[in-house]
C-alpha cells in the first residue's frame, strides 16, 4: 500500500499517519520528495484503504496488489482447465453449453437436448429455480425440473449445468447437475459462495450486472478459498446508460480476465443480447475474442417458452451459428466439437 | 400494452401478431395510420414484452402500466406511515436512525447509543451479520452482536434496525430487532424478500447499487404481495462511471419515489458518501429534498472500528449535523426530534 | 405519440390535455379503457414529449417513431455503400483503415503507411489536430501533419481519413483527406455537423463516449439533412462503471445499428481497448459481429509515439491480426483485402 | 508516479522499465519487497501512464498527483471568489441565476427578468444560441436574442450569463453578457476553452454528462492556463443507467469539488431534474450540500416556451423556492439575497 500525503501536510500529520500504520501492524518506509511525502507500507495487518484515506493530511491511498489472491494469474500462472470426465473447459476446444431457460416438460427437454447435441454442444443448460424480478412471473419447476433436465442430458450424453439460488438448494441441485450455476443476482451472495467453496462440483459464476471485474474475481476467491478450485467465470453483460440492448455485453472482459486470472471464462450471449436476433453476432464475437466457451439459450419452440422466449434461439439458428463458429475458432488456434463434424460427415 | 408495427410491416405480419396476442388471451384494438399500424392490447394474460417485440414486423412494444401494483401511488394514493409503538416513519417528523456499522462490544454499543439518542436519533442501527466483498474481512458477531445491540437500544429507549442476509437468519434477527434491514446486495434475493413478506415487522429495503427505481419498487412488491405492508425504502447510492466517490448518491430518487409510490423513503448518506467528511452534506441534502428519514453510521471511536470506520461519524460531528437538520426541516414543513430539543433545553 | 393518462385522471384533466394537443396542431384519438385513458396523437406539429408529460393527470408519454428519419432503415431499406473511387465501405469486403494516432514526421508516416498497406489496409488514418484532455499535451502538427499524411497515402495507394475538430478547419482538412473524421468529443458539435452536411466528402462519425445509439443516429441525421449521404458510423467504446479498460467497447452496437440504420458501421478497437495487447481481440470480435470495417492505430515505433503509443500496434502485430481476420470474415460471407493475399502470394 | 511491477517480473524486465524511464527524463527510486518491486518515479518529463503500463513485467502504474494544477486546492488553498462589480460568487451569499432557456421576445425576457429579480435572483440566464440534439428543433435567435436579454438584465439590475457554443461566437457574446456559459456538450471543446482562457469575463463551465470530476477540473485548467482565473463550475447531472430522470444529479460533486478545488461551484437543478416538479427539491438539496449558487430555468409562461418548457418553473414556484432557500442557507452559515427580503418588507 502506498500513502500519498498532501503537498501541504505537516510533520505532525505525517507522524500521526505513520504511528497509526505501525499500530495496525505495518512497516512504513518514508520517502520525502520536493513537493510531497510518500509512505510505502508493507506487512500482514489487515487495513482498509479508506481508514487511512480519511486521516488528516492524506491525499490518497493506493493499493499495490489485487485484493484477491487464489484467483490471480500471479498466484497460478498456468491456465486452469476444469475437467469433468472427458470434458475439458479452458483447453483448446471451445465448449458450448446450450438449452432452455427453464425446464418445462420432458418433451421440451428431450427435444432441445437432442437438437443442441446434434449441433455440437457438450453441456445442457436449463433452470429449475428461476429468479424473476416480478413476483407474479413463472418461478420454475424445482426438483421435478432438475429430473427432466438430468434425463435429457443422460439420453443425449451431455453434461448438465443448472442454477442454485440459495444455500438451502445446494444439496438438491448437486444430486442432478454436473456444474452449479450462480446467477448474476447472486454473485455477491457470500453465504452461498462460501458453501459452494466446500462443494465437489465445478461452479459457473456469472458476473453481476454492475460488478467490476475485480469484484467478480473477489467472488471467485470466496469459492476458491473454500477449497473448490473449479470455478468457471461467465460474462453476461453489464448495466450501462445504453437502453437499445437489455445489457451491454462487455466483450473486453474476456481478454481482461485472461490477463488477470487463470480461470476459464465463458460468455452468455443470450442474456447479453436479450433478443434472439442478436445472439449469433455476440456469440461469434466472444469466440473471436478468446472465450473458452459459450452458454446459449435454445428452445425447441421459443414462441411458447414460459420464460426468456424472446432470447432463445430456434434449433436451426443454433445449428447455423455452430457452423460459423467452426470457421472462426481456428483463427485463434482453437476448435469446436470436432466429433459432431465427424458424426455428421461434414468436411472440416 | 401498445404494439407499434414497422412502417413496412405487411398485412400478413400484422395478422400474425394479432393472432399471437389473441392466443395469449388478450384483446386487440387495431389502429392503422398513414405510416404505421399500432395495436392497443388489453387483457389479463401474462405477456412478456420481449416475446412480442421479437415477432416479424414489430417495431417496438410499449408498456402502459408499471409492472408493480401494491407499491404504486395509483394503488394507494395516501402516504404510508410505518408505525412502531409511538414511532412514525413517513409522517411529519424526519426520523433519524444512527449507530455503528457493526456491533463490536457492549461498551461500543452503549456509548454509541447514548450519543445518538442524546443528539435526537430515534432508532439504533447496527449489524451482526456483515456482507463483505472480501472473504478475508471481519464478518460480524452473529447472535451475540444482536444481543449487544438490543441491550443498548433498550437502555436508551431506541428502536433497533439490523440486517438480515439470508432466509435462515430471519427467525433469529426477528427476536432482537424492530425493523429488518435488507442490504443493497440482497435487493433481488427473492427467496429472502418473499419470506419477509410473511414477517410481522417492518422491512427497510435498500436500493441495489445498480437497481433502477422501477426494479427497487418491484422488490418492494415482493414483500407487499406477501401481506407485509410496512416497507421503508432506502436510497444509498448507485454505481456510475464517477470514481471520486464510492457511489453516486441519487438525490433525485427521493422525489421520484415520492411521486411513484406511497412508501416512505429514507436516505443512507454514509454509504452514499463512503467517507465521513461528506456525510453531513449528503444528509442535509436528503432532508432538503424531502426524505422521510436518515440512516447514518456513527461510532464512539471510528478510528478503531472493525468495519466502515472511514465513513462513520464521530459523535460530535453527528451532534452538529442534527443541529443543522433542525434548521433545514422546517423549510419544507417538517421537524426533527423536538423532544431532544426540549430535553436539552435548546431554543427551537 | 401516445399519451397515457394516470388511472385517477379526471375528465377535466383529460380534456385539458386534449385541448393542449389540438392547440399544438395535432389530431387526437381518445381510447378509454377499464382503468386508464390513452390518447393516440398524430400530426405534423412539433411537440417535445416532456411538454405533455408535465401536464396534470398525465402518467407517461410514449413516442412511436424514432426522432431521426434519413438515418433510419425504414426510410432507406437497402444498405448504404460509401464509395470513393474503387473503395466500397459497407459492401462485401471488410475495409481496414490503419495508421498512427498523429502524424509526427515524413519517415513515420511513410514507414507506417507501407506496413499497413502491405498487410491489407485500404485507408491510412492519422491526425493532424489532436483533442487532448490536458492543455499541457502534444496538440498535433496542423497542416504540415496533413501534408505528411497525404504524401504517405499517395505513395502507398491508400485513401486518407483525418480528424476535423472545428468548423474553421473544414476547408483545410478537405484539401488533403478523402474522409473527414468527427471525433467522439465532437459528436454533438452541431455547428460542425451541419457544415459537414454541405461537404462533398464522406464523414466517419465516431460515437460519443456517453452517447446512446439513438443520439448517435441523430447526429448522423444532422449531416444527412444537409445533403451529404456518405456517413460512416464508428463505434469506439462507451463510458461505464468498469475501470479495468479505458472504455467499454459496445460490441452490441454493431448489430443494433445494422438493424436500425442503413449506414455502414466500423469499429475502432484501439480506443475501445486503450492498450495494444487487447486490440486484436476486439478487432476480431468486431468483424465476427458484422462490422463493415475497422480503424486501427498502428505505429512503426509505438514506444516513441508522441500520443497514444500504448494503444498503437506494432506492424508485426497488425500483420498477424490481418491474417486472423482473413479466416474469420468468410464465416459471415465477407472477405478482407484479397489483393494483398494475391500480391503476397498467400494461399487463400 | 509509482510503477508497480508484477510479482514474477524478471530483473531484465525491471531494468528495461528503469532504462525507459530514464530515457524519458525521469529519476527512478527502486524499492524491492518480498513479493514485488516498486519504482518511485519523479521528474519533469511528460509521460503518459499508459506508455509505461504496456511495458513487459509492469503490473500497474499509479499517478500520485492530479493532472491539473491551477484548478487544485493545493495550488491555491483559499476559496476563489469571482467578482463582477458588487456581485461575489463563492462568498457567503448563495447567488441565484434564473431566467428562460432561450430568449424568445422582449416581453418574455422582461417579464421573466422582473419576476426572478423580485424573488431575489442576481443574474439573468438565457440562451441565444441553442445546441439541440435534433436538427429539426428551434435553434435560438442569435444576436437578436442577446440584445433582448441584455435589455431585460439592464432594466432589472441583473447581471447576464449566456452560452457561447463556438469560438466564432465569443466576440459577439462578449458584447452582451457578463458571464460566458460553456454548455455540457462543449466541456471538452478545447479550441473554445483555450480561447476563453484569453477572455476578460468569467466563465461558467458546465460539467459534461459523462465527465468525471477530474476531467471537469482539467477543462477548467485549459481556461485557467490561458490566464483567465474566473471560472465557475456548474454541476448539472450525469448520465447513468437510471431512466426515471433525464440525468442523475450528482449531489456529491459539490463537496468533492470543494475539497479538490478552490473554484466556486453552482448547481443547475433544472437540467438535473428535467421536469419542473422536481427542480425545487434538487435546488434545496444543492444549497444544503454547500453549493455557491444555483442556475434555474424560469419562464413567465412555461407552457408556451419554445424550448425546455417542461423543466422551466413558473414565477410563483420560483418565489416559493426562494423562500425555502432563505430558511436553509443559514443552516450552513450562508445567506440568500437579503436585499430582496428588505425590499419586500419580509421578516428575516
Amino acid at each position: 500500500m502506498i500513502v500519498v500525503m498532501e503537498e501541504r501536510a505537516t510533520e505532525a500529520q505525517i507522524d500521526a499517519v505513520i504511528a497509526r500504520l505501525i499500530e495496525l501492524g505495518m512497516d512504513v518506509h518514508r520517502s520525502s520528495g520536493a513537493t510531497r511525502t510518500v509512505l510505502g507500507v508493507v506487512g500482514t495487518g489487515k487495513i482498509e484503504k479508506e481508514m487511512i484515506e480519511i486521516l488528516d493530511g492524506v491525499h490518497e491511498v493506493l493499493r499495490i496488489s489485487e485484493p484477491y489472491k487464489r484467483a490471480s494469474r500471479s498466484y497460478h500462472p498456468e491456465d486452469t482447465v476444469v475437467t469433468i470426465d472427458d470434458l475439458r473447459i479452458g483447453g483448446d476446444e471451445v465448449i458450448v453449453m446450450a438449452g432452455p431457460c427453464s425446464a418445462e416438460s420432458d418433451e421440451q427437454c428431450q427435444a432441445t437436448a437432442a437438437a443442441v447435441r446434434r449441433a455440437g454442444a457438450k453441456v445442457l443448460r436449463g433452470g429449475a429455480f428461476k429468479p424473476r424480478s416480478s413476483p407474479y412471473s413463472f418461478q420454475g419447476h424445482g426438483e421435478h425440473g432438475l429430473q427432466m433436465l438430468r434425463r435429457a442430458a443422460d439420453t443425449h450424453t451431455l453434461k448438465l449445468v443448472s442454477e442454485v439460488m440459495d444455500v438451502s438448494q445446494i444439496e438438491l441441485v448437486a444430486k442432478y447437475c454436473d456444474i452449479f450455476q450462480v446467477g448474476a443476482r447472486n454473485m455477491q451472495n457470500y453465504t452461498l459462495l462460501r458453501e459452494l467453496g466446500h462443494a465437489r462440483k465445478p461452479v459457473l459464476l456469472k458476473r453481476g450486472i454492475s460488478a467490476t471485474i475485480e469484484e467478480w474475481l473477489l467472488s471467485a476467491e470466496y469459492i476458491l478459498a473454500g477449497g473448490n478450485t473449479d470455478v468457471i467465470l461467465c460474462e453476461r453483460g453489464i448495466r450501462t446508460f445504453e437502453t437499445a440492448t437489455r445489457n451491454t455485453f462487455d466483450i473486453s472482459a474476456i481478454p481482461v480476465v485472461k490477463k488477470l486470472s487463470h480461470l476459464p471464462v465463458v460468455a452468455d450471449p443470450s442474456h447479453g443480447a436479450g433478443r434472439r436476433d442478436m445472439v449469433a453476432q455476440l456469440a461469434r464475437a466472444a469466440v473471436a475474442a478468446g472465450a473458452d466457451g459459450l452458454i446459449i439459450e435454445v428452445h425447441n419452440d421459443p414462441d411458447h417458452a414460459l420464460s426468456d422466449g424472446a432470447q432463445s434461439m430456434f434449433p436451426a439458428q443454433f445449428d447455423r451459428l455452430m457452423a460459423e463458429l467452426r470457421i472462426i475458432a481456428p483463427a485463434i488456434g482453437r476448435s469446436i466439437c470436432l466429433e459432431a463434424v465427424a458424426r455428421r460427415g461434414w468436411a472440416r
